[in-house]
């Protein structure tokens, strides 16, 4: 992603609505975090407990919230700085523009749909049938099969496979190597083997959704899986067939969700967790990291650990355990020194007789 | 996989060998569960916890076992539902033909050997020697290494590699995105670097194998690395170097088996169990979602957790833990009242001296 | 891997720097382990504990450390004989010739630069500014996108991209399907939905790395995520966005490192193993499988477990945990007992008293 020759402070005040305080002709060339920032880039304070590292910077302007105090350099003040940072990095590093039309290596079935203004790599196979949408990316060596339907301005990275059956809203990212749509996990054993059940459903991803390098999301069995708007999804990340995923979750690398299982609005579900299938997770629940949830889940609930509990709960527990082996020793010398004193006692009985 | 025009229940009970209680001029136009399932769709009730929802359906169909009793709609009655329930799918969702022959932007060697009846996808890549049977499909995009053999009947998904040394039986089904005979992850520490060791050895997958989309599975040190027949593997899972699989195993999503460790035939390992290298696990053992296999574990076991231990035992593992800050106290609180105790006994013990 | 005819014993000693116990103008086709090793296969024992099955070798030959006693076979002697078994199997497994060029099926752009003796192979796609070094071999179907640079003699199997950003040291191999600088997993909420943060920076990787199949390594944020030299690394595995990773380490399949953790030299992460973000590790550290890192480790130390402990702390906590339900019983037994004792203890006193 090259940068273009740079900015004034002042152009950048005015693309981020930002106040500027300072020399609105003053050039940066690049962003970059307070510690390895130079004079030409600017550089960005957003949680005040980096101001140390700010004062130190060589930045040659600061991205700030209202409230920052005094910067060794100009500073863009915003009320959401944070946001204004998306833009900032926007600006810097414009997506490379990609030419719109069918690469001559590609090989696009005469009856697929692809609008005028999307861009094919090549080595792209586009089956019979697909519809690609306006302003679509497909990278090279993707596979887009029988009937897929891209919507509006999504990009689709290399080695991507979006099987038969795949829709996808607009503006869906899919990164490398991500497999949608092949066949869900299901089996009957009947005369001593296993025999496959026919997935014949689809998978629907809604707009604004992301999902990572090499993440599966199965086809249905029957009707679709479901990935809500504006979920992202990180890598290696593996959906069953029939899950439904709600809107704007969080699904960190290498979770598993299990066939049937449903997760609500705003659920993030951590690194590797595991969610067994026929599952219902609520709206906004968190589940922390490596955690394995067997079942239900209320909205709003943090949960952590196998079995997943409350997360101060599962914390206690994770700490008891640490004394678990001092706790044996602790039981056995109780259990001695009650066996003595019962003796003891039984004598003062007989004493008191 | 576009649905037929139709078939008359009389049709499909005679494909079934139903017994048809209702009329058998009547279409059925798609396979649907009861809950979305419309007047021209055929449902089925196989588990009889579903039959209200059965009586509730708006199918114009059922498929039922033999004994299920009055339903809204015809019902075809089989012995065998579950099978029949496949066989349905298959009729209505037959897989969509692929034309035989080698596609014009296929890159095949001419030292391979291609049989007539095999379909090769564009942008397929099969080099030389590699020996492709009757009927396998071969999607686009799919890399086909030297000296392959893909036996009769098999479907390759796109992005599959297939290195050097693989050898597929029969009607192997491989997933998008899956790769067979990478090297095993083989080091030798020596003179201050991991060295490494070349793995020379190949992947054999027997008849009726399915592989999941993104699956890993390592060519052997020596040898094979071997998945017996008919067993089912999920996406994202990993099978070291000289992994050996049995029969008729089932190999659930982002489950890893390391180096030289053996499944027996008929093993079951549920989501993202991790197996250590060199284990053995016996025949018919099932191994609870999330658990970790560091020892051998004897035929039929079925265990749960990290350690895994007998389900029951883990179960009863897992509710003790939640007790475990509470047991802190309790056996605080014991101390504390058997000092006092022993305090008193003592003066009961003077006393009664 | 086609092995050549064979070697003499003679040549084999003059090759490995071996003394050679025995006939030297036997000829040897093939190397194997003891137990399948026939007649014409030289085999090797290193291990002392095998020497049994040494015994029971059908093998032509032996490699064997200089101690090892007498043997059914001549015998090669080799100080280091797990270096010697290397060597031996890199003569006789050579790695197939690659005709340096560009296939044909190639895609490649003009203003990249391949080295006159890389092999750059059928349906490859190299975007400009890409810069191939010397020896490069680049299998079928890879991506390499704009600006990578790859240095001399890396192999690159089917089916990885190389995204944008993403520079490759020297001999660094990269299994099939491993993708390399997708964007990091960054987003900032705001108005309702995840902003994407664009993630600007790029993945480095130094000397003599091997990256497993599947695996994937996400940019930078800002700057570069980073795996150092001799660093060897297994399938399925994630990296995050500036993850740095010191030099030789081995991290074992299906591992996840969150974001901006940072793994010393040498540190051993075995399978499964899941670390936090921001969390430092420091070198030659060894955590065992599917253990839990989300906080510091310090140099040299080896833990287990979720949270990772001490390994022998975690064991014992392991042991201690298959007791807890007993344990349970038993402190239920010490309150009746003690409160019982408490009633004759008040009885005593009032007897004392």
């Amino acid at each position: 992603m090259a940068a273009p020759a740079g900015f004034t402070l002042g152009e950048l005040a005015a693309a981020l609505g930002a106040t500027l305080e300072g020399d609105p002709r003053r050039v940066v060339r690049g962003v970059a975090p307070l510690a390895s920032a130079g004079p030409d880039d600017i550089s960005f304070l957003i949680d005040p407990r980096y101001r140390d590292a700010a004062l130190a910077s060589r930045a040659g302007a600061f991205l700030t919230p209202p409230n920052a105090a005094d910067l060794p350099a100009p500073a863009l003040r915003c009320a959401a700085p944070q946001q204004a940072l998306i833009q900032l990095l926007n600006l810097f590093h414009p997506e490379a523009p990609a030419k719109p039309g069918i690469d001559p290596a590609a090989v696009v079935s005469a009856d697929a749909h692809v609008d005028g203004s999307a861009c094919v790599g090549a080595l792209t196979v586009v089956e019979a049938g697909a519809r690609i949408g306006a302003g679509v990316r497909l990278y090279p060596l993707v596979y887009v099969g029988p009937g897929v339907e891209i919507g509006d301005g999504c990009i689709i990275y290399p080695h991507v496979t979006l099987r038969d059956g795949v829709r996808l809203g607009r503006r869906v990212i899919v990164h490398p190597g991500a497999v949608l749509g092949a066949d869900g996990f299901g089996y009957a054993f009947h005369e001593g083997a296993h025999r496959k059940i026919p997935q014949v459903g689809g998978v629907r991803v809604e707009d604004d959704v992301e999902i990572g390098a090499n993440t599966t999301i199965d086809r249905a069995t029957f009707g679709d899986t479901v990935v809500g708007r504006g979920t992202k999804i990180d890598n290696l990340v593996q959906l069953g067939h029939n899950v439904e995923v709600g809107e704007h979750c969080i699904i960190v690398s290498q979770v598993g969700v299990s066939g049937s299982s449903r997760l609500g609005r705003g659920v993030v579900l951590a690194g590797q967790v595991g969610v067994a299938d026929h599952v219902t997770i609520g709206d906004g629940a968190v589940i922390g990291g490596r955690s394995g949830i067997a079942a239900d889940v209320a909205p709003g609930e943090k949960l952590l650990g196998t079995p997943a509990r409350p997360i101060l709960q599962a914390k206690r527990i994770m700490l008891a355990e640490g004394k678990l082996p001092e706790l044996l020793q602790r039981v056995r010398a109780l259990e001695r020194r009650l066996q003595a004193l019962e003796g003891g006692a039984a004598e003062a009985d007989d004493a008191g007789a």
